[in-house]
């Protein structure tokens, strides 16, 4: 089984960005985390990170993975295009976020991408991810 | 370590109720499952389902466990007072659902508990209990 | 053929609450006015009433009926809680008004059930109760 | 006694006309059952269609019946005309709808002819009406 | 000069309608008055109603008149057809109303014609209609 | 009889405000062409001008004329207070607008004080003002 | 293969109407042009005008043709009747507009039409209604 | 005379829960300064708490007193039932806040169930419930 | 200590206006009935009333009281400059209202200066300023 | 006459993504359509894909083509930008859709690029690719 | 050249009022700061205050000056009366605010009066009103 | 010092798009003016420009000069991605716009990125960067 994991826009900042909101760990932290996680699962885990919300789209549509764990950061907010590319590329797709994107910003409450993936997971830091891979295991098992 | 695990209105219908949106498992087959999940994991277990809004706001300020995970069923939608309750009890909440609330009737995308859980589950059938619990243990570790 | 008639909150006050809107007739009276109308049609009724929401769920839930006569006084303007357990039961309700909800505050206007329900009667007084029973035994015939 | 059954736009389609919402029968036999029914309870009826708005407020504003059964098909979502002539017409009207409009596109589950009529029944295909005559004929008993 | 008065949907009913919002005139004692007030100011008038919107739409674009006073009724409200004949016919259209129209219920607080008219009068009885007239005279002085 | 004519914020502009909208006319010809048309009708005419808010809350509220014409200026739109000062005097006050607010930005398609104010007169440039003291000559004949 | 093509309120005013907007070709002008298209693509056309509502309903329902052109007019913004006749009538409609009724005021970028229409064609002036012809001829290729 | 003071749901809670929006004192602390309070003002008073809305609505509905103090927490912004109840109780009722609920959340900031009682007091912490009980008694003189 | 009373637009006209609403007192009786109020309590008590929205403001950040009353009248519906001044002048403000605000007018329901200041009660008559004395009074014991 | 058909994100999954919306032609085939359709209309065709809204921007805005037929997909719902490169570019631009986008989810009911577009064709399947190329050479005839 | 500087409700209080969001300097400090700095661009300044709407907009509508610089404090968020003065006087306004009001409470983030002025620096304390100044003698370079 | 310029999608447009709304220079004079300005003022200063909104947000993530100077575009109402890069980089970033948004379409009287900004200055055509860049060197004093 492989699974890929796509980081949005600022993501490559974290660690450096509003500490309070999203922790010290920087994006190579998460990596690594993440690959010791999917390791003593025993399932291929690859990475993709970009500010561009069209690379996003492609990644989606062109992962030859079975199953993706998405933050699409604050395109989550607004982004019809990965929307269409979610429900587009047949993969189960788990929707992440690190901060609790409920107790925020208004405009952070609403997500658009929710409806096209197949679950979310929200609020647990770090922990986010690795629920997430946890659910695509659980859904493959 | 102890986990709560709250049901709300008409989940006690689980398994009779709407079959294509919460699947054929019954609320007892879903205690079963957890009950073997914790045992596994070494945690303490404890159920409680009621279709009354006030006993769930009791069940869960006057709590001893170390952490609840609550599906609030209908009450997810409008129950301010789950809301208090969750920020008064002063114990980590995480909100589960079976279905994709995102994905259904307009009136189920707008959870107003979210904002004072510690995160949030949603999608993965009764696998969105699991990960809660796990979502409790890690952050516990 | 069995009827279930529920009364939900409030409804014990008839004839003392508002008799202006209402009417003077108490619930005892309309008790027994449906129980004779029922026995004219040879069909067995039941009544139920509570103000707590929870309740009226269970009672629609656990109903042994061919089909509930509904009037959740203020709950049908938010209880999704009673909206899930009308589709959840698998029984026909109808949902009854006394009054025309349609000409009184513009938060009475909307029911947040009857997307749920078999079909609605509204604004014929204790009449509302009788049509709906009628409709009920139409439905059977 | 002497009642008026009014149908509106689109109507006269009936049968014709999305039979998986408005069933299978015609204006035709829709006319023939209430002429059965209203022979039986001993009540004068007669019919009229348009699906001209101002021939439907005509009919109402002239009418010499005791009281009028009104389906206003679309006509119900916006035609404050109608509504006017409900209120100017000093008849008791009681609106009817075939299909649970509720429980359908958004643009249908709000009337504005509802505040000004006697009641509304709702949701039973062809015995919605028997029961707006039945209505009418308690109001006169 | 020439006037064509239009009144709308239900002003036949003028009298008999709510006379406590519309007074006890009829429509024919206002179409009098209208008539003496013309004869002393000089000035034609005719006058014409009609409940089809169409039909006041075809009014509109056909008169052959120098200036119209119209009372829409309660297509005031929502007739965009009526309001597109005011913009085409090229005549000065001066909006009445019998009633103050903004201290009624929410929805007879909008008119979508008055951005079309030339101006409006709201609220004086049948004064209104000799004020429109007055208008459309001290305009053409 | 006596009539008090209020013109509100900017109207001491007349005629170097926008010239498009509000015609070249200044305060003092429209208050000269006033005096005339109320000499030729025999009745007594003051005025007064303020930009104040208060002050015409005031000039209302202590007013000794049989009469108001009140133009509000932008204060039409959110004044609630003079809204309050109209309900309070005891007086008809009729709302009048040089050029037609309802052909204009959305803003100023919603006035505040139409709900208290005797009716309206909009759109028929100074004329609107004669309109309205003869609305008030109607009235008092 | 026979279309019929249906104008709605207003557009016998064609030509006359703010020619800005609409041009300067006659409705008599519209019509030739069609009849020349249609008789070089080998199919017969028909033509329908009328400002009522309910007529067009009526032309819908009736209609012996294969397909229908619909200008709808102003009643493409409110005309809930129209749209039950389309899909009622179970022809191919193709919804049209001469200018682009997107860069117009707001009440006219929503239609409730669109949705019960094959398909729309907006902004090309007169040759919309050519692209619609063509649209139900490739439909029917 | 005898005064009713009922406190809703999480209330039970003071003091433990965010002492920093509700201060430190508990519910009994509070029980007991109102007590002083009224046995000073030589007026009985009694006290219910509960964090079932149907059981808040019993309290209401069946109180033998003259007057009820009431603190509805979170159904403050939801519980039309608790309305309804207070309309029909037939006693003064007064509504208290601890905090300044305008000054918090945008869903704190609507009550449901100030229309329905005899006036509010907001913001003053425990000293809000003494206010009430002082208006109850101002009231009564 | 030192109260200073403030009352807004139209208050002045107390018993002359709207007596159904406001009671039969005037603004002399209100001020008597507060000085005795306040002799009793051996607190010093000075009033300002004005209808001008900016003398209010400057009443309140000029101030050397220790505490204010305010009834803000229509200027409590939109006057943000009030807000700002309330926060601004660094003293403790009670809202007051004599009639139940929230029980009238839409536009009556919402404060915009609620939120900044200490508490509000409305609803009791002139016993409002009383008991938002007595509110300063507890606050300073 | 050179057209340049640009599509959007999602659209080289044409064939691939949800064929009950979009049918089962891929993007090549589209291509190979077009082609064959413009050579025979002697037209020049070229085609641009992408799934970055800017380099959608940039195709727009460096075309050197004689007019546009723009497909932008999800895009068409929010993207400003390439409403902007409308305006800026120059040329005719034909907005289209291959489904009918009004009677799908709400969010795709309404395009923030139609008022700058030329016109718009939209439910036709490919043929609205046709149709708006045909409606260029009829704007260039 | 003159400019002429105006501060409006509660900006005498600057220094006093919420030195966290507004600084610490007052209106006198700010007075001199921008006398400093006009000095050394050789420009005439003079200054207004006031709290009261009404003599801001006579300020603008009378003022000598060659542009003004306005802080309309909270009267920006409501005052179309000032809107209309800034419309009305033919002068360049330049609205400023010290704070970033787009970054504060809701009702702060919308300007009623930006669309009138000729342009908007907002964010940047005291410099927010030279930078004002300096877009004026930019303007007129 | 170094300010980095950036300017967003369109914007290489300058001159050749509506040179009504943002006037006949290019991007290229605008570069000219502000290199010649900053050489005045002893600052560096560098640009960059783009359609695509991720490589705004690299942009502005990964500069190293001393603060921002940006023109979003159309982002500016959309691209919540920008808006987090902004709270991200930690550096000034100051929003402009050439012409006066406010005073445009709906759609641009909104920015999503003024929050995050330190300040915004807008309407003064390419003064706007100079004054820009003015606040970026007081700041730095």
């Amino acid at each position: 089984m492989k699974i890929l994991v796509i980081n949005g826009p600022n993501l490559d900042m974290l660690g450096r960005r509003e500490p309070g909101v999203y922790g010290t760990g920087t994006l190579e932290s998460l990596k690594q985390e993440l690959q010791d996680y999917c390791a003593y699962h025993e399932v291929d885990v690859e990475f993709f990170q970009s500010s561009i919300e069209g690379e996003i789209v492609n990644a989606i549509n062109f992962s030859d993975s079975d199953g993706i764990v998405l933050n699409a950061g604050a395109y989550t907010h607004y982004s019809l295009a990965i929307r269409d590319a979610i429900s587009a590329c047949g993969l189960p797709v788990v929707e992440v976020h690190i901060s609790n994107i409920f107790d925020r910003e208004d405009f952070r409450n609403k997500s658009v991408i929710s409806a096209a993936a197949a679950g979310l997971v929200s609020g647990f830091g770090f922990d986010s991810y690795k629920l997430a891979i946890t659910a695509l295991l659980m859904r493959n098992a």
